[in-house]
């Protein structure tokens, strides 16, 4: 009876948001490409229809479901890192204030356009407020009550913001678009030129009509397509959440990996984090530079040269670190964790996904690179940096796959806790000694796997390790900051705008770029982990 | 280790399948998208490199690996089912013709065209041999050796059915908005005429520059068009089996749920045939008409209206029974199939995964009629359609998924075997002595369900199970019969060409259309075993 009426309801609940979904992108994609826009009203208020429902359901969960008894027996420890709530909070924020300068926009503009337009932002303000204390709070928990509604209440909070990423995406896009002609006026094909007037025409041409009434209204509007991105990568945090919530509903199994203290100390760590450092402040150094000179025309071309050089070399040292992490796991003896573990399978499988944005990019610009036989100086550097890439992702996704199917020291760590020195310079000096204390104190892992004893190779394995993730976490700290405050590298270079037309690029572009910085932030989480466990 | 081992390799393919499959992606949009074209001679170049890898591979595992001693220890009997091998073979030899019919147009032009042009469908006609052999004999094994090298290179033939899939589509829609343009004329908006005069430019104008140098050229040339459906319905087979494969690598599990002798008797099942024929019968007569009248420009919205007449009442039965067979199942003591089964969960995975095609061509047509605010005969009838589809598509769907996840009526099945005459009517004349019978031969089954002793009440639900089973069976296959041999009302309806334009309705079309397809035949394949377990 259980497991049939959890199969109902997860068969429910997915279907109820696949219909949900397909709805919305029908009345996106309809909205976006039909000259009349006779849609865009209604998918405005059906956007808003969706939201009050959400919220219903949240402050239900929060106000009636939470508070009962036995609603939550356990919480999932993996779940809503720290690194993803905080995240969340802070790309909240940002949207936030999006929602603020769109409702000032609008505000000075309705009596000519329609009130859903003002309506929209004013409710999405507050589902971002609900939503965000609903996750910050709630993402553990393994609900085990009102298991069939809670179900169907996350599948429609996760179709309501994957339909806000869409439309979202759409908005952007067709903003960028009407942007670009205006930037490369000898892009103005005839194809470009039709789309983009119909495009501007839904953009901005109506407000233009009609007088705005209030004082700094291009200031309102400039801003809040400047925040757009941080709306999108707000809408992935939550979506990504929720799923995962959605997944823990009538979870049952204890965590049986608990961290114990998280001890952030370096052991005699060196050249990892000196290498990262490094490798990040000439990343700073270089987005400035390159935000500054990319919006001289003339200096274009040198920004880009110097951006994709970083990039490259930067790609080039975290792919070698990468390899040479693999190659030490393939002589590493300790047991591999076999049991099966659904929060790892999951994040494994995020990670993974998110990858995907920056694959598409990268071969994409390869394939443009090619196929317009390009041999310039700009476009060498370029596919350079799109094969490094290519090749990074694939090496350091391998790394963190590995080290996260492996069984943590755990008898170190607890040493660790008790003598709270640096034990690995007492490892040196008695070797011995130190053996038998560890035998005595956990006969049973010993008796496990006997070539995890602490010998001189396994230490300078694990020093490695620690090494290499500290200088994975520090660069993938500065290519995640470059991309997510606001370096587009990819649409101020013509090639693949060219190559692709901008009606085709600037989506990809839009879609793969907030999973990139998705992924660097996953990384960084799982690269801690992998340091820890380590 | 063998745990390791597995996760490295299932990892590495992966990747690989990622790897190729973008670089084709972005080939197959840039050829498309483009109006230089460069890249197109590349994007063949690069495919017929592909398929010959994969040939290779594929030669090399049938002569090698599955000659070897103690590779293929299991058989996995649920994985290439005699329907979905029957599908392959079938639509392989369209494909067939199709190349035999490229090669004849090409080698009429090849003085004026690039030779990669006529290479290609000589290399895909062979592979198309060598997969449909490969595929036929070797679905269902479950290798247990060379299994890194096999991942990779099921992964690389999954890839490379998956690019050509994506290349049949684009080539296909190009082709159908340069003859949507030729139909309809008032479509020529500035964009349609800019983008449409260079696909045509693409697609014919360089054929009709040179002279084709041999006789029915044009034959050749149409036939291939018409063709394409049937190819890229091939490419959904394919991937869908090497997919199985793929997850069967390593695969242990001896299967213990064999068949046994299947019987196709109908034990008195009566109301559910006969209903199901009359609806196929009446939708094949009605098919015959929509395609005589459709081309006729003055009776083109009766042959509309007479084939949107026919889809809603044949889909509001089909969803009546559906939903019956779900109550049915609510009132049903049978227990509950609660072990994990790989395989059924593939099934499932697939059944709604292909019925997403289906879903996404009703939701972009409602939104279309309710955003165009249509209110004529042919697109209310549209309109309900739709909806029909959708709720028919859900209810169809909750009904085989509770059917699959039942535990057969074994003792009854067994006992079928023994007595070889209908033995419901001995049931309803002796159903106490029955009830001693069955207590005697199958004790264990007994004391776990002592509810499925067979009463009068289970009798009639068993009944009525297989009527609504053996009913939806038979109007699932009119629904694939009339859209597989060439029935595109989405396309000759123009409501949704003109909401979403060609050059994206045309391509919603052809990606919906063939899994929809795909769905219907697999609704056969579950409803048929749906009927022999209950």
């Amino acid at each position: 009876g259980q497991e049939k009426g959890r199969n109902r309801w997860r068969m429910l609940s997915g279907l109820l948001a696949i219909n949900i979904l397909l709805i919305g992108s029908a009345l996106i994609s309809g909205g976006a490409f039909n000259e009349v826009a006779i849609s865009e009203n209604d998918g405005h208020l059906c956007l808003t229809v969706l939201l009050i429902l959400t919220i219903a359901w949240m402050l239900f969960y929060v106000c009636y479901t939470a508070k009962r008894r036995n609603a939550v027996w356990y919480k999932d420890s993996h779940a809503g890192p720290i690194w993803l709530r905080g995240g969340l909070v802070l790309f909240g924020l940002c949207s936030f204030i999006m929602d603020i300068f769109k409702i000032g926009y609008y505000s000075g503009v309705v009596p000519c356009e329609s009130p859903v337009k003002l309506i929209f932002p004013v409710i999405q303000s507050i589902f971002l407020l609900v939503q965000t204390y609903f996750l910050w709070v709630h993402a553990k928990d393994c609900v085990q009550i009102h298991r069939g509604l809670t179900r169907l209440g996350l599948m429609l909070t996760l179709a309501t913001n994957l339909i806000l990423w869409m439309a979202a995406v759409t908005d952007e896009s067709l903003h960028q678009t009407v942007a670009q002609k205006h930037l490369n006026p000898y892009l103005t094909l005839n194809v470009t030129q039709h789309r983009s007037a119909s495009f501007a025409s839904r953009a901005g041409s109506k407000a233009s009509q009609c007088e705005c009434k209030i004082k700094n209204c291009e200031v309102f509007k400039n801003g809040y397509y400047y925040l757009y991105p941080f709306n999108i990568e707000y809408s992935l945090f939550a979506s990504a959440m929720t799923y995962v919530m959605w997944k823990n509903v009538g979870r049952q199994i204890d965590d049986n990996e608990h961290h114990g203290k998280v001890s952030c100390r370096l052991h005699g760590v060196l050249l990892g984090p000196i290498l990262g450092i490094l490798v990040s402040v000439s990343g700073l150094v270089i987005f400035i530079f390159y935000d500054i000179d990319i919006i001289i025309e003339h200096k274009k071309s040198e920004a880009l040269v110097m951006f994709y050089t970083f990039s490259t070399v930067g790609l080039g040292l975290m792919s070698a670190a990468s390899l040479a992490g693999s190659i030490i796991y393939r002589f590493d003896k300790r047991s591999h964790a076999s049991h099966k573990n659904p929060t790892r399978s999951l994040d494994i499988t995020l990670l993974i996904g998110s990858a995907l944005g920056q694959f598409v990019l990268a071969y994409y610009s390869v394939v443009a690179i090619v196929g317009s036989r390009a041999t310039d100086r700009v476009n060498a550097l370029n596919l350079t940096t799109s094969l490094m890439t290519i090749l990074q992702l694939c090496l350091q996704n391998l790394y963190i796959i590995e080290g996260l199917h492996r069984e943590p020291f755990k008898h170190e760590a607890e040493h660790l806790d008790l003598v709270c020195v640096n034990p690995y310079v007492r490892e040196d000096s008695s070797t011995d000694q130190q053996n038998t204390e560890n035998t005595s104190q956990n006969p049973p892992t010993q008796t496990q796997n006997p070539e995890t004893t602490p010998s001189r190779q396994t230490y300078w394995n694990r020093r490695a390790v620690k090494e290499i993730s500290t200088f994975l976490l520090l660069c993938n700290i500065i290519f995640w900051v470059i991309p997510a405050f606001g370096a587009r590298p990819q649409l101020e270079n013509d090639l693949e705008m060219n190559f692709y037309k901008a009606q085709m690029w600037v989506p990809i572009v839009n879609i793969g770029l907030p999973f990139g910085i998705f992924y660097r932030m996953h990384s960084v989480s799982s690269l801690f982990e992998v340091y820890l466990s380590s």
